[in-house]
């Protein structure tokens, strides 16, 4: 019989314990049937079982406020909350978000993508529950690898002398620090301990890897943990100096106790924090307990994107290292993605020159401005979205210093599955007005390669933004400063285009021709900033361009050419295709852009309308 | 004999400490004596005189590099290296800066003016210091209250356990911390103490504010340091399990041992946090030993700013307030700015209604953001410069919840003596990419009054912007959500223009009328998001529009009137005027918006130009 069948909230509260543990090996297995075909968050999903029920088991959600940091470990919360039918299409266009999102649930109060942002949520709710007299509990649940974001101590050290009360649950998840840390009483004894353990970790590091499918995926989790603000946090003392009651640290995975402190915690008159450790290699014990059900997920999500043509990121990190060959005074930084940016092959290759911060974005553009100063070059790789942390580094660190620092910017445009949080669309718009700042979009592999090439006799800062879809072009023309592409013949109807829309630029160009006899000039503007005033010039007497870009319109790229063409007084029509100005849900990449009119057919059915040329509406 | 006339910093390492005590003192006179004229940062000058003259005498610059977080109280630093004559001009234009920077003197290693930031710089410069494997010290100067800036906390993170070795020194500052707190063993006794301190604070806090011309600055400075982050550091176990050995807390005025302390960080293998206690108030004590130099500053910079009209942050508080008086659920939040933003007399009037949070903007903006979500009405006053450090929370923790934070921005355009790290130009491009943001910028201060109004009953974010400029114009016109106001007829030219621009608009226009009879047409576009549709839609047809707006061009507010226009496809000639794609320097505003060509006469005469009129330069 299965308890996960009808699970609802209300039936999780009559259960024994004995049925709940029955519960949580069923979630589980769910999780990795559904999460593997699906694709998603799936160890981090798998630690916080146990923890998600014994949270509903003791609160009452909607009315108690149930908050989860970076929320990707929230399926657990989704699944008893009525949405386990939603499991076939998560993440998928119109199908449940991998995300919390209150529109999707009252059980989900708070959108939460960007890591280290749930304490300061809590305490801002707090505040306005006690001035409203009123008394739910609210539980924010963050990992330790959140902690290492600055903003999380800005809360910690903001809400812990408040009196209104919040219950933070630090979920500690690194794959170690030795069982006992709870009973060692000197500090010098644990700091041993944590040099054992690093050591520990790169061997246990080395074995997950080879794991088959998801063996990178852990180790990337895993190694995200470089957080050390925990150590200040565990002995109890000072996390209790910093006005909360510390609780732990427990076993996450032992629903008894689990739910026995956090009803300890619900009756505390003062702020807790409750420590508790959970596996995150969970998915591996899976692997040992039930390698049939582990091994049956050959046709996934994981293994279908395998065998493609090499990640952009790849692109990005080979050239880096073949760059980093001739000249010892390159570096690279990453915070917390060594495997999303592929810069872990950078670190193979030049430990001492590669640095991981954590969640630390912040730390990560002034640490770069840092070794700029000292007349290193370096290269954070990093996605779009998580360079919005750094803006204000961004403009006083690196580019009012006018350091060689290069932003290599993953992810940007849209990013498909994981949705309206991690969408890095708004890059162009915050870069440009940055006084000194170079941008480069690369349209091709080789554009990337060469673009990397001028960073480094580049004076002043850069960035280079790329989206997460495959480079598919390719043609031979070299890369040169401010200086834009002709891809094909400038017309009286020209497309500029920025990136990853320069191919759907051609093939637009290319079929209507084809199927109107028409011909459309299309200009590859690979320099964001500074633009190509030559070409501009020649464009400004066209009779009417059309700018695309998978960024933002406002202030995005094709703004900064109505910028270039006012200046000059060009009477050029201009219409300006790019993301409109709303939050863009989650699904595949292609779907998206097909809703925001952004897919090849899209586009041309757009400009045929503007022509005023009768077309099929497919 | 002075020792300060011929001083440099050979001069000082051939002093024996006695003559350094001697010369310590005639720096503290020259700085009262010079800061009350020019107005600048006083308070942590005086604070940190010895430890320069310690830091110069032990290290040298600029083969070793002092880095001074923040960098308003490097001014000691400035005269040691050859600046001493500049301080007739601090922060005058055309002067030297407030802070430091490289391009004022080698000394100056890094230009800074925002907080928390001093030890990535560090941690970076020693990463490739010791990959060229040079030898050079680095030292960061950093004071209490800038490690509540989460970015502090993600450095010294990420620094400790790297083998790069920084030497930090915190400037402990805080008025009390009894003085023996680095005897003290236990943490509760710690605990108590500060309890007992905080109490003391306040009443230490009501005297200061009474000293004549200079107490309301002393005290902001004063209550900036709620930082509990430090106590965290206090106990030399925890910072060095952070990776740093611990050395203090040393009596930050007395050079003898500063400079024994400070040699042996220098020759410490490892990375060294030297923690000194400085006395914040030593202006005070200024005032009391020399009460006669003290008190002989009254024609000076401090007074010459009282007496004027109500600053805008008093309009806005002083609203805020009649609004909190009828609204419950309305709240405050400052980070660290509660006299600058005006918020201390929200404060008073609702003390659990107001929250500073430190230097913790991150924080701040998702309190806010937790507070809306807990159906309650936040304001957070804030300078423009800082928003920049909660980027990504604006984005993330409330547009994308679309919640009704309220972001009051001061100091938004050119602020005038803090120079190029502190203008807020960049405010109108950074939010207007974001879905769901409503952007206002008043002209008058009814217009900020009636803008509050609209916020308090708005579902989704908003901004309200203005500058530190006093509001100068007023007219009787109500304001609505989304409309823009004609103030003079539109004409074939018109000007359109934003926030304290709109004054100048209007005596330009003003001006041509009477000297050359051409009437032009002046909008007030207070409404920078959403726009005015309908009026976008009557100025399509004019012939010329100038723009004029204190923000950068580059995806400024004349930005979104050509994506408007581009939209309907309007051929009207547009000329934008804003400030231009480099840094700009300190100075007073006047100076600075003359140099830009924003001051009302450059306007005129750049729209003489531009249509061809003959006219006068003058």
């Amino acid at each position: 019989m299965s308890y996960l069948d009808d699970i609802s909230i209300t039936k999780l509260k009559g259960m024994n314990r004995n049925e709940l543990e029955k519960l949580a090996k069923e979630i589980r297995l769910f999780l990795i049937d559904k999460v593997t075909r699906t694709g998603g968050h799936l160890a981090s999903n798998l630690g916080t079982v146990e923890l998600t029920l014994a949270l509903h088991y003791v609160f009452d959600s909607p009315y108690d406020k149930l908050l989860f940091d970076v929320g990707h470990q929230s399926y657990t919360h989704k699944i008893l909350t009525g949405r386990k039918d939603g499991f076939d299409n998560l993440r998928q266009y119109g199908g449940i978000s991998g995300f919390p999102r209150p529109d999707e649930s009252e059980h989900d109060i708070f959108s939460m993508g960007h890591a280290s942002n749930a304490i300061s949520v809590a305490a801002g709710m707090a505040k306005i529950r006690d001035l409203r007299e009123q008394d739910y509990s609210i539980v924010a649940v963050i990992g330790d690898g959140a902690l290492s974001g600055g903003m999380a101590m800005e809360a910690i050290n903001d809400a812990g002398y408040s009196k209104n009360k919040i219950i933070v649950v630090l979920n500690d998840n690194e794959m170690s620090i030795a069982k006992n840390v709870g009973a060692m009483a000197g500090f010098l004894g644990k700091m041993r301990t944590i040099k054992t353990y690093t050591a520990f970790k790169r061997s246990i590091s080395n074995i997950i890897i080879r794991i088959p499918l998801i063996g990178r995926y852990l180790k990337e989790t895993i190694s995200r943990m470089k957080n050390r603000i925990k150590y200040l946090l565990l002995p109890t003392h000072f996390i209790e100096e910093m006005g909360f009651t510390y609780i732990g640290i427990l076993d996450g995975h032992d629903i008894d106790s689990l739910i026995d402190s956090l009803k300890d915690a619900k009756n505390s008159e003062v702020s807790v924090l409750l420590h508790i450790k959970t596996v995150k290699g969970c998915g591996c014990e899976m692997a040992e307990k039930f390698p049939e059900d582990f091994h049956g997920v050959s046709s996934n999500h994981f293994s279908r994107e395998k065998g493609a043509k090499p990640s952009n990121g790849k692109i990005f990190v080979n050239k880096l290292i073949e760059m980093a060959r001739a000249d010892s005074k390159i570096c690279a930084i990453t915070a917390a993605m060594p495997h999303g940016t592929e810069l872990i092959h950078f670190e193979e290759e030049f430990p001492e020159r590669f640095m991981d911060v954590g969640i630390a974005e912040q730390h990560a553009v002034t640490l770069a401005a840092g070794i700029a100063c000292g007349g290193g070059k370096p290269y954070f790789g990093v996605y779009s979205t998580f360079l919005q942390r750094a803006y204000d580094q961004i403009f006083h660190d690196v580019c009012l210093q006018n350091l060689p620092v290069t932003l290599v910017i993953d992810r940007a445009g849209l990013v498909g599955n994981d949705g309206e949080t991690h969408h890095g669309v708004f890059d162009l718009s915050y870069l440009r007005p940055l006084p000194g700042m170079t941008i480069m979009a690369p349209a091709t592999g080789k554009e990337l390669e060469e673009m990397l090439e001028l960073s480094h006799d580049m004076k002043g800062p850069c960035a280079i933004r790329y989206s997460k879809v495959n480079f598919d072009l390719d043609y031979d023309m070299p890369t040169a400063f401010g200086k834009w592409k002709v891809l094909r013949e400038i017309k009286p109807v020209t497309i500029v285009a920025v990136g990853n829309m320069v191919k759907k630029a051609i093939a637009v160009s290319d079929a209507l021709k084809e199927s109107y006899g028409i011909e459309l000039g299309v200009v590859n503007a690979c320099f964001v900033k500074p633009m190509d005033d030559e070409m501009i010039e020649k464009l400004s007497v066209c009779q009417h361009i059309f700018t695309i870009e998978d960024n933002v319109v406002k202030g995005g790229f094709g703004s900064g050419l109505l910028e270039a063409f006012a200046k000059i007084n060009s009477k050029t029509m201009v219409s300006m295709y790019g993301v409109p100005d709303r939050f863009i849900t989650h699904g595949n990449v292609d779907e998206l852009m097909k809703e925001i009119g952004l897919d090849t057919q899209g586009i041309k059915n757009r400009i045929l309308d503007e022509l005023e040329i009768k077309h099929d509406e497919a």
